[in-house]
């Protein structure tokens, strides 16, 4: 395992008592602060030294050749990558004319704090400069919930010993240098210089703005900055801007005691149709609003924001301090991922880094939406909103492969398929069917009538149309959907992917359903009767293939009888397997990179008997490699349910540690936000037991011996629900709304005002669990000591 | 179907009667010579204009990178190409100060021969230039199959009319300019300037030299031209030569009746170690050589050599006078690609054109050295040897890919795979099984023990090594071999197919029964008796998969279950599907590019009943699309063997005039040998009925109504046969060698001094012929009268 920072255990806060340049670049994915429009990395305020300096607007993207050794038909021709755009979190700081650089003088104390409910990072600094002379530096720094357009920090410089002279530089730089990365296909491909200035107004005592095009894509983007000083009398402010940079230089004389304090307020704004002098003009408003709030006021009204959101969404783990902040960690990231989202998509890391390019894949709709379904369910309504709004390109996309409906892009930021290898790429249509789980599962738990009318529908009804395209009924009248790639990336371009077949299924199923609950909407998208018993026929006759001398479900059509993967052969450093063995090889074999009959057995649980599950379960784990991090918490959640608790409790501590941990060695490239949300779904339907659908809600807490106490908050058709398990007994609250219908354990029950408390069953024996591949056990937990830092 | 050039039906002879820039191109590949060592295009001796100039080196290549959006374990990273080198065949002309081009003055009368029997292409002309001036210009050319690195040309200019003033300049010109190409994927990257030049010396009276050396790939090739000059006294000669050009000039006063005369001989030496001295001196030599041999000596050897190739491989095709001509006009081109290969491969184009970027695939083991097994067996042993020497690369490639014995290229030209795209490239290890097969239809024809030890045994051993690597015993015992492709190329990465299952399994039998023919050689390679029981048990567990319901063989597992593609939508304008359709849906439905389990009933015929083989074509024969050229001969031999003759007949024309009709349009990339050999394969195994192996040859005439005599010759071990077939009769006579036993129609016959004569059993019906895809029939012939030209 990676050396990882020195992060202390505590329930509400990630705290770095000091700095490790080894790891700086994690760290800056980790304290990576975002509001799902604007992203910023935790880079340090002077800028430098850095892991990869990040400013990240959502749908702000460059395009890139994608090139082919070998062309073919259909292979998208340009790739949409994030750009990093003009930074404005720089604030330079000379002492006594030496710069202030953490790799030079004295590092005294330096610790950053990310605080989960006042949703900012603090960054304390005693430094001295190479001739001794020492300064603290103590800034904090917010992007706003509240604001949508808006940055701020507060940055304060200190004389500690003595009367020094400084100089605070602020800045907008655009085009920063980055480095280049290496060949791993995963990480980003980094452009250089990719803005075009058109304007560059430095401003000494109001807003200063910069605005730029990208080369290729021709995005405008503006960026502004506002300040407010409090220095000693006699400092001076000065202003000034050219080429990439727009700077205020403030310079004055500290003594002890009389800190400098400076504000710095700063906005971005982007379109691809806005003038120029709309998106400036844009810019400068949000900073006026930004300046009438006030620093005190962004701030309170950050904490507001984010009480409300604990208040409907924490989780308490009693007798593991690690996954306590963990849980809550990830769900602060999953928060700023998508809480002012408005018609953008939640890319794979958020924007907290440039890896996977930038890009939105099924992880959003899968691991990441029904977390925030029960926790934060507008946002939910925006992602898919911005899946609706794609639409238009999606239908091009399926006419172009001579499909019928909706064929939503593997990976992209705009819209346009950008994966330049199909097999893992096009073929993996199983996307469509998450997007309309993510859009079932949304409506069952919020009853949003209108949403399921005018966002809800038309994705259900060009996804249940793209599956009539791509699958057939065969002589013997079985559906099959042939030659598609399902979850496992370890194996591609296969027949009948449980898998894709079920949520395939469950796609064509419930579009029936509600298009027949909105029959004008549907007849204005076209839907006839034929149609809809088309898709309730293929839904009736999906083929869910068997092996009956083995008694488990194949992943796909003839998998348990190919050949098993090597593991005897295969060393420690083989894996990731894809680094280190042919696509061709990987393919043809037995062995999985991720959850996939697994998952099956999870988001489609009413097609699997406990029998089944069981032995399912039994074979594929041994099978099963994990070098995909969404994996683990899938996994956990059947393990928990046919009863292996300690397994299903180190899968959690893996998709909860994931990035606090760097486990996967590429947090660098930004946090894994399906992992993350591993966490919070381990907890809730893994320990929790929690299923839902169809109108149903159910609870089945068993919980593992390590964890005493859990408790979480749901949000459900307008009320707000508390669950808190023991090992031996669960207690239902009614916090908000209306009455709910539940199970426990099967068994319903009535909540109202009054809490209800039921037993729970004995905790299952821990004998029997199943083994992993050599070397690839759950990644072991570094300490499991309360109240300390884990190194 | 394109237009053609006005080839005029011939029996030994392609004769063009004007010209026609429209098609030049494709003219150029039809008239290219080669000897399998130097290939010229048929380009006008005036350097222009050009459909693509093209001087080619077999082995001589540049690098490219092969980029991919998405990089994968094992892709390989750079390509090779095929490279234009310097071209020695310029002669310019300058009537009266005006330059001699087609495109300009009057063309009167022109005229190309290419004569099969002397191995020369002949042109004449008569021009008048813009100002009127007549002039008529005779050039024969040739390249050697006796002096291998030579090439000569005879050219002789006349003044008509009145005196004139002529000058000729007959060049070396290095790195000439050429368009650049569509984004077919199967057209080659053509290289800029791939030639860095190294020396350059003219020479009015001896060898004049340039060499150059490629820029990547760092291999040196020398050219070298010499000349004899016969003109009128006074005839002025002079020579120079700068940058990439070399030149002689030849200015003289022509009168009527008294031609200039000048043979060039020109030669090309090319290696990656030799130096630049060692380069230059062995073209020097082999210009002196040709000199010392003269013009008409090269022309007599020449004829000579062609004398004793058709005495031994002539076929002669009564009743239609097109494929008479096609079928040695495929014959000549075979002779040409493979005739002084000596350890080099033979391309998909031969040395006539830069299509597949040059590269060497199955092709020639499956096509072409089946033809030249019988007709001149030594190329087939040159070409094996080839395959031989890259063994070292093959077996590290296969150490990559975690296999073991040899992984040989897909496509390649030096040894090293060069696919980019996997699916279809190192997926299709079938290829594998085609070198064996050569290596077992060439031992068995020739009975060449130490061929069979020292090249047929490693390779053998090297490809049955990798059967057992791919392979796979299932819990049943069948021995499986999953995730692979077959010939066909609208599938990939299937389980268990048919034809690669096949011809593993007769890889495993014979490289067995081969290492126990030769246990010290086996044992020197390693071969233990564990190993060649391994071979031996997995070849007798075989998985051959079989459809039940249908009674048919699946080309792969589970391909009669899937989708029929849908003809009835599919328009005209779209074939070849594969630039209309992506691959995964191709991939995913019954639609069939090119013969796979068709081929498979061919080359291991002995694994399917009649009854199967008549069942297996009309169940694909509606599917399969021939959107490769490599499918309409194997087609013709099946439709024979199980009796549609009408049928087998169509194809015969399809297979025979490919590149005489340009049926693809896309001849101007080179001739297809694969399909040119298909018209001698058609003919001698389908309607000649010709299957040999493991000691036995046999044969079955039935010929179609517009045949009315076929005949045959063929040498087998050591002997020459002659076959000759009526509809009622077939002739056997033993022309050389030792006594043969054969059979017809399955009796047994000993063939020795007197000819035998039997009857041909009666000519099946010719009704319940299976229909193609709609559109998709047969191509039709433009004309069936005897001895007219096409148009």
């Amino acid at each position: 395992m990676i050396r990882h920072p020195a992060f202390a255990i505590e329930p509400w806060s990630v705290r770095e008592r000091r700095l490790d340049l080894d790891v700086l670049a994690q760290s800056e994915s980790v304290f990576a602060l975002s509001n799902g429009h604007i992203g910023l990395r935790g880079n340090l305020d002077e800028g430098e030294p850095h892991g990869e300096p990040g400013t990240y607007l959502n749908g702000l993207y460059e395009l890139r050749p994608l090139p082919y050794a070998e062309a073919g038909y259909g292979y998208p021709e340009s790739g949409q990558t994030v750009v990093n755009v003009t930074n404005g979190k720089v604030i330079r700081l000379l002492v006594n004319d030496e710069p202030f650089d953490v790799r030079y003088g004295t590092v005294h104390e330096h610790e950053r704090v990310l605080d989960l409910r006042a949703g900012t990072l603090t960054r304390t600094v005693l430094w001295s400069s190479p001739t001794g002379t020492r300064v603290r530096v103590t800034s904090t720094r917010l992007v706003s919930f509240t604001h949508r357009a808006v940055a701020a920090i507060r940055y304060e410089v200190e004389a500690v010993d003595e009367p020094l002279r400084v100089v605070v530089q602020s800045e907008l730089v655009a085009n920063e240098t980055q480095e280049t990365t290496d060949d791993d296909p995963r990480a980003a491909a980094r452009l250089r210089s990719p803005l075009v200035l058109e304007e560059n107004v430095p401003n000494k005592n109001g807003p200063a703005i910069m605005v730029h095009r990208t080369r290729v894509s021709g995005i405008r983007v503006a960026a502004g900055m506002s300040h407010e000083i409090d220095g000693p009398d006699g400092t001076l402010v000065d202003a000034d801007g050219s080429g990439d940079v727009s700077r205020l230089t403030v310079a004055t004389n500290l003594a002890p005691g009389r800190p400098l304090r400076l504000v710095k307020y700063f906005s971005y704004g982007w379109s691809v149709r806005r003038s120029r002098a709309a998106t400036h003009d844009q810019v400068v408003a949000a900073l006026a609003a930004a300046r009438l709030a006030g620093w005190d006021g962004l701030c309170a009204d950050q904490r507001r924001f984010l009480d409300d959101f604990w208040n409907g969404a924490d989780v308490e783990v009693e007798g593991d301090p690690e996954v306590q902040q963990a849980v809550r960690f990830g769900l602060f990231h999953l928060l700023q991922s998508a809480a002012r989202l408005e018609e953008r998509p939640i890319p794979a890391k958020g924007l907290t880094g440039s890896g996977y390019d930038g890009h939105a894949f099924w992880d959003t709709e899968i691991f990441v939406l029904p977390v925030l379904t029960y926790t934060y369910p507008r946002a939910v309504a925006d992602a898919l909103s911005w899946r609706r709004s794609i639409v238009p390109l999606a239908r091009a996309r399926a006419t172009q492969l001579g499909l019928h409906g909706t064929a939503f892009p593997w990976r992209t930021i705009h819209g346009e398929e950008c994966s330049g290898y199909w097999p893992a790429g096009t073929a993996a249509f199983h996307v469509n069917a998450d997007i309309a789980h993510a859009v079932t599962q949304y409506v069952d738990a919020t009853d949003d009538t209108s949403f399921e009318r005018e966002t809800g529908l038309p994705l259900l009804v060009g996804t249940a149309r793209l599956w009539c395209a791509l699958g057939h009924h065969d002589p013997a009248g079985r559906y099959r959907i042939d030659g598609v790639t399902g979850p496992d990336e370890y194996s591609a371009v296969v027949d009948n992917n449980v898998y894709t077949n079920l949520m395939a299924q469950q796609n064509l199923r419930v579009a029936a359903e509600t298009a027949a609950r909105h029959p004008d909407e549907a007849e204005r998208l076209g839907v006839t009767a034929e149609e809809t018993t088309a898709w309730r026929d293929a839904a009736a006759a999906m083929s869910v293939p068997y092996d009956e001398d083995l008694g488990v479900h194949p992943q796909h059509e003839a998998f348990t009888q190919h050949a098993p993967w090597d593991f005897a052969a295969t060393k420690p450093d083989q894996y990731p397997l894809l680094l280190h063995f042919p696509y061709f090889d990987l393919y043809r074999k037995q062995v999985v990179k991720q959850a996939d009959l697994v998952l099956a057995m999870h988001l489609r649980g009413d097609a699997f008997t406990a029998e089944h599950k069981a032995r399912n379960f039994a074979y594929y784990e041994p099978l099963t490699v994990r070098d995909s991090s969404l994996s683990a918490c899938t996994q956990a959640v059947i393990a928990a349910e046919v009863g292996h608790l300690d397994l299903a409790y180190r899968y959690l501590g893996e998709a909860a540690l994931m990035d606090l941990e760097d486990l996967e060695k590429n947090t660098v490239d930004g946090v894994h936000m399906a992992s993350l949300a591993g966490a919070w779904i381990v907890l809730v339907t893994g320990f929790g037991g929690m299923r839902a659908g169809q109108g149903r809600l159910g609870f089945a807490p068993k919980l593992p011996p390590e964890i005493t106490r859990l408790a979480f908050r749901l949000r459900y058709r307008g009320s707000l629900l508390s669950v808190t398990a023991t090992e031996e007994t669960t207690t239902y609250e009614l916090l908000e709304g209306p009455p709910i219908t539940l199970t426990h354990h099967g068994d319903q029950i009535r909540l109202d005002r009054e809490s209800v408390a039921r037993p729970n069953p004995p905790r299952p024996p821990s004998n029997g669990q199943p083994r992993q591949p050599p070397g690839r056990e759950p990644a072991a937990r570094h300490t499991k000591s309360k109240g300390h830092k884990r190194r």
